[in-house]
């Protein structure tokens, strides 16, 4: 089997959603409150971990967090597929811009906000 | 040249932390708040408008929406990098529980949570 | 009985959260996350909702926001305790900017951000 | 001056609404988005932060802190105006329901969530 790629998991989406007749609430602005919850689902994870234990999960919590990664990537998908937005050439794009705002002799080992960086 | 895939863009934003010694900073519970941001600079896109506006945004609007999609996914790539998850794995897992949990017979038409289908 | 107020509330929180020997986990980057949850778990009950349906909730879902509106209200009233910040002063300090920001035959009728506002 | 209080905060919000002719957007739908980008924001400040640093901000930090924190509750209490809530009885009535799901005995020092504690 072939690994899988975003554009597999946009039609898998896309078919799972019109199966079930739910392109009616698959409004951008829903979408987009569904993305929020999901991506709290993933934080919920790590709210009373130490930064040093979420580096190492155990197994169970690890298979959750897999999941909520799962949820997330699928309501990101379905957003950008109704805006007709490809999400990699989006990350790739931006990623470009970053490399603007956050330049290596300025950034190196410092998280400061680009708007702060001197 | 050939289309992006998950890979190359993870390869792509570990070069960059990497080169601005940013894996300090980039722990799991980091990582996931940094996300939940981004989601939310999403949202802020959509808080105004009616779920039908929100199905036509101007050139605009949609640029600004394509690097806030852009982000969210770099932050939620870089999160399953340094979790050693992979995420269109965890998307394809999911999709596959969602069938079981949302019976296309149960949930035609219909957007009531799992927990709440008769 | 006299009305509850807000210092009667960070009082019974910060009672709370000593009796269960919590003050540990309470660090104002662990309740900034804790917040965060509560924030998307009262979101969840609007995000398939039209706006419209959104202003007429059932019984049923209007006592189950409330507690989640209660959730948001504790976290938010724990993390400002941890950091010494009055909230409701914080609140009305920020009204006096926010009439700054958007002054009212600017922003009558008027959804603009206010770095867009002419 | 006597010290602020919500039904005061409620009054201002709403008279700041209406001044600006803003009732038209203040939906529970709008509001809880509007609630989750404001959370975010707050959030941003602490993203990079150690938990330890967390608790010793700058001034320049905590003045900004001090400003997102009363955002969110603004737009707490006027999402809770327009659903007629009132937010302090739902925390109240909250910690009631936590001193339940949360018995001192089983709880102390101790994290875990309600649904896995034994």
């Amino acid at each position: 089997m072939p690994p899988h790629n975003f554009n597999e998991l946009r039609t898998a989406i896309r078919a799972f959603a019109q199966a079930r007749d739910w392109e009616q609430f698959h409004t951008p602005k829903n979408l987009v409150m569904a993305l929020s919850v999901e991506t709290a689902e993933l934080l919920e994870h790590f709210q009373w971990l130490s930064p040093e234990q979420s580096t190492r999960l155990d197994d169970q919590t690890k298979a959750e967090v897999a999941q909520e990664i799962g949820d997330v990537l699928i309501y990101l998908a379905r957003l950008a597929d109704v805006l007709d937005i490809d999400p990699l050439q989006a990350a790739f794009d931006k990623i470009e811009l970053n490399a603007l705002k956050y330049p290596v002799e300025k950034s190196k080992g410092n998280n400061t906000k680009y708007d702060k960086l001197q």
